[in-house]
């Protein structure tokens, strides 16, 4: 069904000055939205299309996460209560050495299973392996993502030659094979894992390819301090003289920054994924997002993977981002509600470049998802959008469009098979784990 | 049904040693747990009892939510991103004038049905008008709970007597007639609304009636510097002279306290209940809680009224507890997720003085919830405890029982009429609204 109209949805946008509007009707056609308008729906329209009452639901953008490593759905709850360093070198990436492409797509699925389930539409996603099945299951789910083959450069020159290759190679890949809803990126790891000169390497590829680039930045300080030791600058400072800046970039956590680094980065052409739940649950700290939102840099939100977080709900990451910045800044208006929702939303179109994304009017794309709002922790039915910032959560969402096509109706999947999911991650998992004790075990001995 | 047995549950204690057991069954007799085993159950028992099986639900003691203004539900939404001073003097206290007895009543059930629904089974309650209609609907419910009639002292003294002789009054009633299950205390509301006079009143009732007392402390920096000005000592100081800790009470907020004041509460009848989410909603910062466990002291987690957290889930309590302090102090380790379940369950039960409570033990009382692990957020299905603090929340609760009453049954309420609820709380604030910007309009004109 390419061409239908949804009747009788109440609509909330992320235009604070027409936030609300009871009783709509929006037309879909060809996967955009044609018109939207106040109910009753014109005659002509109803004899033309088909028509779906939505009585009384919520609909609203679906929400983007700028920063997801979907495999890693498979090693959620592994290990709480450690710092990033820890967390990293004795409990992900000893089990992630252990992954192989079934279980990348068991993670994946379970991951993208997730995201529909608790409204999110499009997501950045980065990773080391068989990264070409997350492409094929999210093209297979209908979501839209940028994604790119991560790469961490601490090996030889021939194996950082190799993975740069292959990034630039399944990026281009995508593009061309994405229906402009996967699209390609560069994604470094991070300046403490990818050397200087492999770094303009990479940025120069992504120049020379007209691919957007991001990386993980500035996420603890112990980071930030070792870099300087290293190299005499901060890694955002190396970033910038590298030209990293120069084109299109998103950075990802972006902690530990001062105010002067901020206005290398205020030029438009650089977003920062914010991460707060990540943050606070390695210990990592409190990003400065009023001072990046003064300078007028765009933020956008994003879970990082279920391993530092440890789930992928949107709600719960607006939330929190808005409760970290007022309680952290003791200043309740640090932040506004509005700029959460479009943190969750418009900005995060934005800065996935996904242009017309993220706005509820004719001629974007029908991307958007509804609520059931008439739930006891969402009542009495007023001031939506602080019910959805402040109680709602994606157990709330019921319906998932993209490009006009259902990809849940009444909280069921239509495009993945739920229960094959969940018993695939568990077989994964069990293996996953049994393989790790006994290595573990081993080394050890 | 006093009797029965209920089979093929897993169980989460709050016992790190024997965290989780496996397919266990539970005898429950006169309300009380009467035996836990291991499957397969005894043929006695089988005779003799009426078996529910439950196959694969993770059984766990029920939350306690130790800081609630119930009736203060009709007001959720009507105020974000303004401090406390603003939202209480502007947009909180001019609509609590409004509230009649029927506004209060339907606040009150939203309140109760939505915790019953995210699996609280006891909390605490201070509210200043229609107190014993919290009572009662609490009894009907089913709850466990600890009333205060509670007492801003800025009035006349006769008005203050008046406050007081009625608190006392409702507090030795409901300990006469609460069966045990609903009590009283005595709750000032804060010393920057009671002045030291009264609040000596008020000590020598509670210790008179043998009444635990309760307050809200150091929830703002303002409130302690304009106390200091006022009457040379921080307002936890003035407490400890006027002889407020001499027996059990408990401490709502706490946020801006000292070291050196901290260990004036760790004699052990002091209890700090601690609202993350709304002290940051508030922008009035983040408590020092692990100074106070380091000394100790016992916490526990509340929600507060959901005019400032928006709702009263306390799995969102727990976890946003565990990440503030995890990021705000940059230590991952420094409340562990192990302390966070016992703050939400065990310190809740301790805090508000009902014995051998928040345990999974024989001779506990049978106040339990029970939780749908299958989601997607709660997969692979291993490291529970993890799930529960950093992916869990109150909607993933499907039963709840009290003293082996049964609440909710897979998410349907037992005791609450939830429609009628939603409808009385939507029609009482809708009045309520009408009559608060008519009564703006004009005081502006």
């Amino acid at each position: 069904m390419d061409q239908y109209v949804l009747n009788h949805v109440h609509i909330m946008t992320t235009d604070p000055i027409n936030r609300f509007q009871k009783d709509m009707y929006l037309v879909i056609r060809n996967g955009l939205i044609q018109e939207i308008g106040h109910t009753p729906l014109p005659d002509a329209l109803k004899k033309d299309l088909p028509v779906i009452n939505q009585k009384g639901k919520l609909l609203l953008p679906g929400l983007y996460n700028t920063h997801a490593h979907t495999p890693m759905s498979l090693l959620r709850g592994v290990s709480d209560d450690v710092p990033l360093k820890t967390w990293l070198g004795k409990e992900i990436w000893p089990r992630e050495g252990l992954l192989d492409k079934r279980k990348v797509q068991a993670g994946t699925s379970l991951a993208l299973a997730e995201m529909i389930k608790s409204g999110t539409v499009a997501f950045l996603d980065m990773y080391h392996l068989h990264m070409n099945e997350v492409f094929k299951l999210t093209m297979d789910a209908g979501m839209k993502a940028v994604l790119s083959r991560g790469m961490i450069g601490l090996g030889t020159k021939k194996e950082q030659h190799s993975k740069l290759n292959e990034a630039c190679e399944l990026a281009k890949y995508w593009n061309e094979n994405g229906k402009g809803r996967v699209k390609g990126m560069l994604f470094p790891h991070a300046p403490y894992t990818c050397p200087p000169d492999f770094l303009e390497a990479v940025i120069s590829q992504a120049h020379h390819h007209q691919l957007p680039l991001g990386t993980h930045l500035a996420e603890t300080l112990e980071e930030v301090n070792d870099h300087k030791h290293q190299y005499g600058k901060s890694p955002l400072h190396h970033l910038h003289e590298l030209g990293f800046f120069n084109k299109k970039a998103i950075l990802t956590h972006v902690v530990h920054v001062t105010d002067e680094e901020l206005d290398l980065l205020k030029d438009g052409m650089i977003t920062v994924s914010h991460n707060p739940m990540s943050n606070a649950k390695l210990g990592s700290g409190t990003a400065p997002i009023p001072k990046m939102l003064e300078k007028g840099i765009s933020v956008s939100l994003g879970t990082d993977s279920t391993a530092s977080n440890n789930n992928l709900d949107m709600f719960q990451e607006m939330r929190t981002a808005a409760l970290l910045q007022k309680g952290v800044n003791r200043n309740p208006d640090i932040v506004s509600t509005d700029q959460i929702l479009e943190m969750g939303t418009l900005q995060g179109a934005r800065s996935l470049g996904f242009a017309k994304h993220g706005l509820l009017q004719a001629g974007s794309p029908a991307d958007f998802i509804m609520l059931d709002m008439s739930s006891l922790h969402l009542q009495p039915e007023d001031n939506l959008i602080s019910h959805l910032i402040y109680s709602a959560s994606g157990q709330d969402v019921t319906d998932v469009y993209v490009d006009g096509k259902q990809l849940m109706k009444d909280k069921e999947l239509l495009t993945l098979d739920e229960e094959k999911i969940m018993y695939e991650a568990n077989e994964c998992f069990k293996d996953l784990e049994s393989r790790f004790l006994n290595k573990r075990r081993k080394e050890d001995n």
